[in-house]
């Protein structure tokens, strides 16, 4: 189950950059749960490259649903996404020359020279587009429970976006943004590193965070599949995320645990954490409090500075200049694609808490 | 599969703190893999705690090998072990007053109160005594590959250790020692900074490196089992562990893609790394150099000092202090956890990879 | 997850039948489940030889959970099991002759001699009595939904039993029966038939047909985890079954449609088959009718009539006379197998689709 | 993983019968296996209905694959088969009328009327074009290290065929004729009792004997992987298939263990089976002869007699005449569909056997 994710709802991702077409195949979601097409172009438009820091590849995204939906609403069966690849020039790549920080030679090395290696064939980021539109319905079904789910640009070439204040309403606000950060002074500051690492041939990097709100208690396993193993085994599949962090997660190593305890009080005469330093897992389960967590993303590894690599051919280094149409940043674009398998990792281990048919929100 | 971790090669763990006896089965592993119980008893000894730094529980785990062991060989059947538990004082434990930062509250939530909640019950560290005798043999079973894995304190209380600098000579150094640093004197000053923390009534925590070497290039997979993936979602499960990150992890946000990406060049006639910044892997494959990669440890929750709770049974606040015997700092003890997770993930990944056979280091 | 069944219930078998212990690890079950130690030696002592028509090895099967069970109920983490060994004789095996119709050849095959091979070692009639053990809390289980799983030997030595008519009272009358026959005189015969066959050296074998009652409309998938699919599997584990089918199985190949299909009918107003052809399945979901099958039970391999077979040590052919104790009939005591497979199937099922705690009864 | 077969070589299935497109995910095959699409349009034409015997539906199969092979060869990515639904007349289908023998009323109850129901939607047998296609890849990559599938209607309508004499020809031939029978003479007679059936508004069925020539010994796991028990699970998931026996299956349970033990006797200087009552699997485990299981078909459920059902909607009895246009037999055309499953489950078990690369037939 290579590519596969998740055990009761399930999506497998196909397609390389320059194929005929990339897609997924989402399994095991409740029935009745309402696909809206506008949606999934909506997210789908949130991870295309737009402006000057990014890509200058061109997809319209032309996704269509060929299964597993009838009349508007999840049938329960698979539910499959194909995405057409258009603007793809081949042209741009040649094979035996690794590009250094991509796959392209760890793909040689496990496929034998056989892997479709133009444009990072199936390593290529481009597939998050089909993990984007799956995402998209996964998300839809959580908000039929309220749970929603969002995530900003908490971090870029060295700038920091403002904290979450008002969750709920701030994850509303940032599903609507291309570049999402809380605090609109600090995006700009962002924006123009970016273009000025681009202008150098250059790429950044940066930290996205992610905030769940609503979901239930009690969600995850004890060994292994603790909800942060979960979580955790999904976002590092998302190409150039490095690092995986819940709740103050590195800060936690400095502190005592007399600063690192969330202590428990009534609220609303429910037991709550006070503070959420542990990002809403205790034990690798869910105890209700607001699960957040960072990812580290590293900078994009097409740059147009010239590198070293070897011309696996030849068996000889070589000076790497690439061409093609590279993203000086993805972290931005890489937001959406957290999301999903967010949302994803959640509908699976809430099916299989509570049954095949509880995401629907109605009595079974 | 709540409860196991791998698909090839894989261990299931059960038990309680205060139960009758832990254990692990060990399933997937090749035949003839020589079992040496002195090994398994040293790992044992490294987990378990020691001297002003560590818990007063003293358990001897002796550890009984029931099944899938046979002339001295692993037979590539299922391989148990079990350990029973001694030194335990249930009356030290009550129900209904949840310790913060502890799974008691999840762990209630989420079994409706009919939890084993003595010392933590399933939760308890303690289990990680079985998944460590598990990982023996596991790492037995990678050397016979000449595969070697080992993990130092890298920070503890604010301290730093030193970076590796010649990793198979101190990997080897490292697995000998009871508290796990590269720099005996940080290492001395890291002691001393957790028993004042302990004399405070308090705990403190750590971060943890651990390193691989010797791993052939191609292991792991595209979507969604990259190393990275399968790596973390062990690492995840270890009790108090809240963040992975792989090579310069975090830190690679802040650098620029010229900075971060590893150039290609021969080495001995092959291609390898120049730089290690992405940990030995790319695409979420290996790529023959190191797999280098940190936990953050959270402080160890169980302190002295008085905390607020939630009393269950009567709905109502209240302070918590309290008795039992506890470790200010898991950070040393937990190193031989990370190990055995990580020799754990690496054999399933081999396993898939090579077949079943492989590690037995001779044709099948 | 070789030796492991299951994904959200699962049971994991260790142990060789000359080793020091075999067990079971029951994984998912929901919590609260009283476990009724008295059950399940009751299941043990119905798989266990008895009289003159099984083997003269005679364990007590004194089993000890060590793990899962608190306060008499299950905890929802992981129930472990262990069986000792006594009563072995490990001289009466060596090692280089297989025995035909065994798994020693291939055994040795696959773990390339490193196989405890005493007494067919892991792959043992013995190591059922953990799964009856394990089986006997999942029908505690499926009896708080008020479904009761119930097995007869339909044939045995060419002998016919007769059919169900009153299934939930013959049901409870055969979990009671060490011999489980619905007609005692036929049974008797079948006694007498298994004795001669004893006399002359030889074995019999038989058909178990399986019967479950109350199991919801809606249980199984469409590709591929149909519930035949499902059931197979673990049926197909049990040593000797060589041989299942569902409804009218092999029969409906010679029916003609109009005969084999179930009319919908009304009854209590809601729709139910008037028939029962396809054994309560359609397309591969249980349709609310008794889920019936039957299990084709071989003979048993172990004959004390002599037997070519190959020296593997030296590469020669030779007789083989067996000593040992055996049994010469296994379908009577493969009967409470059966019931516990697929008690441990369904509890899987159900699971997955009205998730982790349904099976309690209670509202989750 | 519900719509999925397979761990290390797996394939997902999706699609509705009146789709848009129907299609399938095979996932985890080895690099560099050529896949021949006249091969993959041959199998689709064997299992494409034909003649009086058969649904008047013609569907040109026009499949595209759009991932996972590169240059005329497989990438060891997921590789995407698509196929296009065209000559659907969903007026034929009305809601709420569950065909008796079909998955219309099960589905119902599973996915709440959500469901798709036209053509049966994705219980469909028009699936198993997709699992067609990827079967065909998968007998490719089998045929790389010389292991060859068949399978012959080994009974339909009461007939029976000759048993197989030479396997290795009769295969080939087998592979190549639209009804797989190995007696021209008895296809032709029971070609002739499909017509009377078909005639008389009814339906027949059948039995498929399938044969596995040169699978290595070794093959398959103790509990509960046994290699009976992952064919089973495919072989259960094609829709009308409702038992599985392999060797000499149910007749085994009359014979004695004197009849049923297959001796072993050198062959070529090697251990080898004298007979293979046992089907070419002990234990399991392959033993090195040839693998021979047998699948019983039912009588297509879809007949023009009338027959009754209930009215969901107004929830009473009602008589129901199908229109639409059906096949009187399936058993010829699901011929084919086993030999794929048997191939899709071999290229799984050999892969977690002997590693990702082994079916290249080349060393990795």
């Amino acid at each position: 189950m290579k590519n596969t994710l998740g055990s009761s709802v399930c999506v497998t991702l196909f397609g390389e950059s320059h194929g005929a077409q990339i897609g997924a195949v989402l399994d095991g979601l409740a029935p009745g749960i309402p696909v809206d097409e506008a949606r999934i172009a909506r997210q789908l438009s949130l991870r295309r490259p737009a402006g000057k820091i990014s890509t200058a590849r061109r997809e319209q995204d032309e996704f269509r649903i060929v299964s597993g939906v009838f009349e508007g609403k999840t049938t329960g069966t698979p539910l499959t996404i194909l995405i057409p690849n258009a603007d793809t020039r081949s042209d741009d790549y040649r094979r035996g020359a690794p590009r250094p920080g991509h796959a392209d030679y760890t793909a040689y090395v496990k496929y034998h020279g056989f892997e479709d290696y133009r444009g990072g064939g199936h390593f290529s980021g481009r597939i998050t587009a089909a993990l984007t539109a799956a995402g998209a319905v996964a998300l839809t079904a959580l908000e039929r429970r309220e749970i929603a789910v969002g995530t900003h640009i908490a971090r870029c070439a060295g700038i920091d976006d403002a904290p979450f204040t008002d969750p709920r309403t701030e994850i509303e606000k940032l599903n609507s943004l291309a570049f999402a950060v809380l605090d609109p002074a600090r995006g700009e500051a962002m924006r123009t590193a970016v273009e000025q690492a681009a202008a150098a041939g250059d790429s950044v990097g940066g930290v996205l965070e992610t905030m769940v709100i609503g979901l239930p208690a009690g969600v995850g396993e004890p060994w292994f599949d603790t909800l942060e193993s979960l979580l955790a085994h999904g976002l590092f599949a998302i190409p150039a995320v490095k690092g995986v962090e819940f709740g103050d997660g590195f800060a936690l190593a400095d502190l005592r645990g007399s600063e690192a305890n969330d202590a428990l009080v009534l609220r609303d005469g429910q037991p709550a954490t006070a503070t959420n330093h542990n990002g809403g897992i205790n034990g690798g389960i869910s105890n209700g409090a607001a699960v957040v967590f960072r990812c580290a993303v590293k900078p994009t590894p097409s740059i147009r500075l010239p590198q070293r690599t070897v011309n696996l051919q030849e068996m000889r280094e070589e000076e790497l200049t690439l061409g093609g149409r590279h993203d000086p940043a993805i972290v931005h674009r890489a937001r959406v694609v957290a999301d999903s398998v967010t949302a994803l990792v959640l509908c699976d281990a809430l099916a299989q808490r509570y049954g095949t048919d509880w995401l629907r929100g109605e009595p079974g």
